[in-house]
């Protein structure tokens, strides 16, 4: 079963990464652009067939390791 | 429209950061993963409302700025 | 002028990225690690001169864009 | 000891975020910036007290799970 994780900086959280491609977009012509954020995105290959057990152990890496959870949030989807 | 736009490496490409967390998975117990990719994931705000501008917008933004399209490939997703 | 940065996670906020990597060397068989920390790295060429104002310049790109200065702080080095 | 690594993409390489860099810096009104190029750096504090050493151990980590040798190349530095 394939995971899709997406990190990314809690709303409040400046983004500077975010910040530099939203003004080089700007520099690049591209006006109607209001906002952008960046964040990570990983895709885990799991053994695991059981839908709910994997939604857990994912959800346990991310907590564990994957994601600063102070200042990112996280969200998991299983194909 | 918000946009989602996902950069990854390309199939034969290393990747080193999902590497470091496939080892670290195995390291903190997590043993049922058979392959770990990490990439980036870019949310822009646009002002289009029309879905075939902006995604022709957003594309060209992609080989404009947002990936090296030698190493990596990108998926666009709106809203 | 060359101007090198260093952009790295204040010591109190967590490294998910620097504790995989460690996690990673552990898992290879890298036993003598005690810490590792992840940070950025930018190099800018600039058309400056004069070391006190390339300085200021690059704090000011620092402060304005480059770093978020809540959670990371940053270094310069100048050829 | 600590030893300081840096990651940066091999010159012939695209590289996107020191660009949208670039170009954020040029809208933000910064004008004399020649080139950008980001890269990673990771601090790592060894238990080895032996330099040589040290630095075999650091060259194996990077050629082994730091860096993608084929597009990056890295450089260490030893307290």
């Amino acid at each position: 079963m394939k995971a899709r994780v997406h990190i990314t900086l809690k709303p409040g959280v400046l983004d500077p990464q975010g910040k530099a491609i939203h003004h080089a977009l700007d520099s690049l012509g591209f006006s109607g652009v209001d906002d952008v954020r960046q964040g990570k995105y990983i895709e885990l290959d799991l053994q695991e067939t059981d839908r709910e057990k994997a939604r857990a152990d994912v959800e346990d890496m991310c907590r564990k390791l994957l994601a600063n959870t102070v200042i990112e949030r996280f969200s998991i989807d299983l194909d």
